[in-house]
């Protein structure tokens, strides 16, 4: 069989399980793909270090998947998407790989976010500190009323499966409080572990509020994506793809969560090193 | 004056803020040595990680300590003291540093504990499972009865600084349980987090379960041990020392919940790379 067919390899990052809730939907969506999902388990969590830190911790996460030949690299990790990819997309690949390309998670969110009048965003420290929400959803719809809230210790309580309910809704009753009392009408959970708790979060909201799952989102953004740029696209759709994973700690837990979520074995696990 | 007295830095490593609870009771005890104080922020928390993550960090960091002129360390730090002290001892120093020390915590405080029967502890995924405390206990008592339990959250908790109390106690009446139930008589709080949360921990226990402060115990531990070991000790006994801090991320979080616990301010920061 002649190979003239172009197959791509779309990489997945994120600094723990937060990101197999995006690989969910684009394996839904998108399952003629083949991906290569990089979990930086080592040092997970990002979300409280600084912007230096996640920008050199994230770009050793891209090179990685770069080397093994992802051409595309999706930032599935809210905290690495704001502090990291501008400055990747403006400084590192023009000068490393002018042929590669490196997507995030902020822009599909803020694009449907801004649909509303009254939005409400929460994340980690860093991803909230860092404001790009606020800058993208601004582009779009200049006199949105935004209000965000950093809720740092949910994803701990989420890669430590924490299932104590009373603790896990009385810590979200305590970040949420001030966005239900602003009665946003969109809630933007703009930290990829934040759907493990969606439940409880929409819940806690309410009727009036809806709060989407963003992976579902960012799935259609970047089909959306792929139909435009078709030099990433691949050409035999018809076959399914395989699905890769990469950890730079041992997977017991990751295991444990992580395919109780995914709803599939995790069995193609490399352990590696950044 | 001639230079001819002996003065020793001794360095203190944690992943971040824990080990403050021990270098308080060292400047107390000892303040006439100098100190270099090294929060490996960056990578912070390192409970969850496997042995082979937590040994690299670890080893990384007395590698920078030994490199500012310590030859004495402690690894004010359990999960590094479980995981990666016995073999930076038998392996590491011997070819590299054979001149130089590096103490750890669990010693210390199983010692103490030996004194008692029926034995509670409590530390990070990574201490309980190495059964350090078990194994350096049974070694003074044979018979004694030891309950442990791991206890994940207590460090995000604290270096997150969570205040809501109701929370902590829900969190913290999950992890003691069973020590309890058990009616143990000494608490070792095998994580130097913990003694953050000493107060509600005290209380919870009860009366007929003593927790003692583990950095006093620390503190009277090296103290003796400067006394057996001449090489490491300062010659100019009457002199005040210094205490330098370095980070390997931006000092935000460290400084506001650092100098609460520490009662003094820490302007002597450096910011590193390991």
């Amino acid at each position: 069989m002649p190979n003239n067919k172009q197959r791509n390899i779309i990489g997945v990052f994120d600094s723990g399980l937060g990101g197999l809730t995006v690989l969910k939907h684009f394996l839904k969506k998108l399952p003629q793909y083949d991906y290569l999902y990089l979990g930086d388990t080592a040092r997970v969590p990002y979300g409280s270090h600084s912007q230096d830190v996640i920008y050199k911790y994230t770009r050793e996460a891209v090179d990685f998947l770069f080397s093994q030949g992802c051409r595309l690299v999706i930032l599935a990790c809210n905290t690495a998407s704001s502090q990291a990819l501008h400055r990747l997309q403006q400084e590192y690949l023009p000068a490393k790989y002018p042929d590669r390309r490196i997507l995030g998670v902020i822009i599909p969110l803020a694009e449907y976010a801004s649909q509303f009048e009254n939005i409400g965003i929460i994340g980690t420290r860093a991803t909230i500190s860092s404001g790009a929400y606020e800058q993208e959803i601004k582009k779009l719809k200049p006199k949105a009323k935004i209000i965000v809230n950093s809720a740092p210790l949910l994803v701990p309580l989420i890669e430590e499966n924490w299932t104590g309910q009373d603790v896990i809704n009385k810590i979200l009753k305590k970040y949420l409080y001030l966005l239900k009392k602003e009665k946003i009408k969109i809630l933007i959970l703009g930290c990829t572990h934040y759907p493990f708790l969606i439940k409880n979060i929409r819940r806690l909201m309410g009727k009036n509020c809806l709060v989407p799952d963003p992976g579902k989102i960012i799935a259609d953004s970047l089909e959306n994506y792929l139909n435009k740029h078709p030099e990433f696209k691949n050409t035999d759709d018809g076959v399914k793809g395989v699905c890769n994973f990469a950890l730079t700690d041992q997977p017991e837990n990751f295991l444990r969560l992580g395919e109780k979520f995914l709803g599939k074995k995790i069995d193609n696990l490399t352990i590696i090193s950044l």
